[in-house]
């Protein structure tokens, strides 16, 4: 019986065109390298262009049992510096990222100032217009629970057929740089960035934050802020419920 | 009479080799493509390849009178992303940026743990086994004050004369990246590096606190820590007296 592997990942996107494209490629090349058969893998998240994770999940089937600590230290060995990954588990036959997936964490960056600072470039939006937090947490607070997101979304793909979503947090931490973290149970496609956009409007004025209730109501994209860039986008955290069972775990070691 | 203009620079350092061969060349084209006119810079801390910048001071002539706004705008437009101007003050005529040092700031940064996360990989130090803090702080507490850092010094410099410097505080800030900064009157040629590697030994029990007095005392190279890497070294910010008299400030604007 193959055993079903779940990795742990971190990725710096700037290099990269998206998970699809290329890290998945990269880091399938690396696996098939160590394992000696083709691997499959899915992602809990399909990360464009430019898109960071401190967290993604993936997973694949791998033949024969092997150790995972070896195989943590070989592919952390193969992989390009800007990716790496953070822990291995060996899960229940069934476990799948995407399917699994009870609700995620993304964070969007924003460096808010007159320039943007160098240490910051790849990493965040440079925004230089002046952010009022409490605008942007008003705005926030009338986009939390369940609603339909379809105002945010650019373009509905085949996979987001339900644009009901339910945002369980929001958080506006102040920087630098700037942060806006958002856990929910589903995004729609530049949903995120799309709220980091609408966001960053209510905080420097172009939108009220009793603007939302109408903006979400009318489903129209063209009523909310830019869609943010890609290089300030996050993919945080993905979790799972606590039922699903890992048989066994392994994390990198010096 | 030619203007003494003060400017306070960030800069990320990877991809230069050092104020001196790179940074220094790619500003000086800049402010000569402005202000048509040749300028020689003088800079606070003559940065190594890889070390980075939160708060650089360098000085130059400017010719006639100029809009400092508009210097600063047409400096932040032509310079590359991993550079930017902070702010340009017009400063009396003598000042100087090296001479007129009362103290700087530099910091080192860790990442402390099996692997090196992306995020971090071109600010910080991959320090694998694990730091105790305390040990770290134990080991700093013996550093601080007036010393002769010989021990410290990879090689006599000719502007590194004097060997004695006074180090005003060491603060060893938890991470990721976990983070030493320190305040002194004056640094030896990678002196800071050295401190940064001594601590880590500390940390990790290569070294033991109580070791340090004897290893100042022996001015041996050979008993102190490893040179730690450039990339994880940041200038964070040069003191002046606050008597040296600003006649004019400018910071960027949106």
């Amino acid at each position: 019986m193959p055993l079903n592997i779940k990795l742990t990942l971190s990725y710096l996107g700037t290099a990269y065109s998206g998970w699809q494209r290329s890290i998945e490629v990269v880091l399938r090349q690396a696996l098939e390298r160590i394992l000696q058969h083709p691997v499959k893998l899915q992602a809990a998240s399909r990360t464009d262009a430019g898109v960071h994770a401190k967290g993604q999940v993936v997973n694949f089937l791998m033949n024969e049992n092997r150790s995972l600590s070896r195989l943590l230290h070989s592919l952390n060995g193969l992989l390009p510096k800007d990716i790496c990954v953070l822990s291995a588990q060996e899960m229940q036959g069934d476990f799948h990222p995407t399917l699994d997936c009870m609700k995620k964490e993304y964070m969007y960056s924003i460096c808010n100032g007159p320039v943007q600072l160098p240490f910051f470039k790849d990493i965040s939006w440079h925004f230089p217009y002046p952010l009022d937090l409490e605008k942007m947490k008003a705005a926030a607070s009338h986009l939390l629970g369940r609603h339909d997101f379809s105002a945010f979304c650019n373009e509905r793909r085949l996979w987001d057929r339900d644009p009901i979503c339910e945002l369980e947090s929001i958080a506006i931490i102040p920087g630098p740089p700037l942060q806006i973290a958002v856990t929910g149970d589903h995004f729609l496609y530049k949903m995120m960035r799309n709220l980091a956009g609408t966001l960053a409007y209510a905080g420097c004025g172009k939108l009220q934050p009793e603007d939302i209730p109408a903006i979400l109501a009318s489903k129209d994209r063209t009523r909310t802020g830019m869609t943010a860039p890609a290089h300030g986008l996050f993919l945080n955290r993905v979790f799972y419920p606590s039922l699903l069972k890992c048989i066994h775990e392994c994390q990198p070691r010096p």
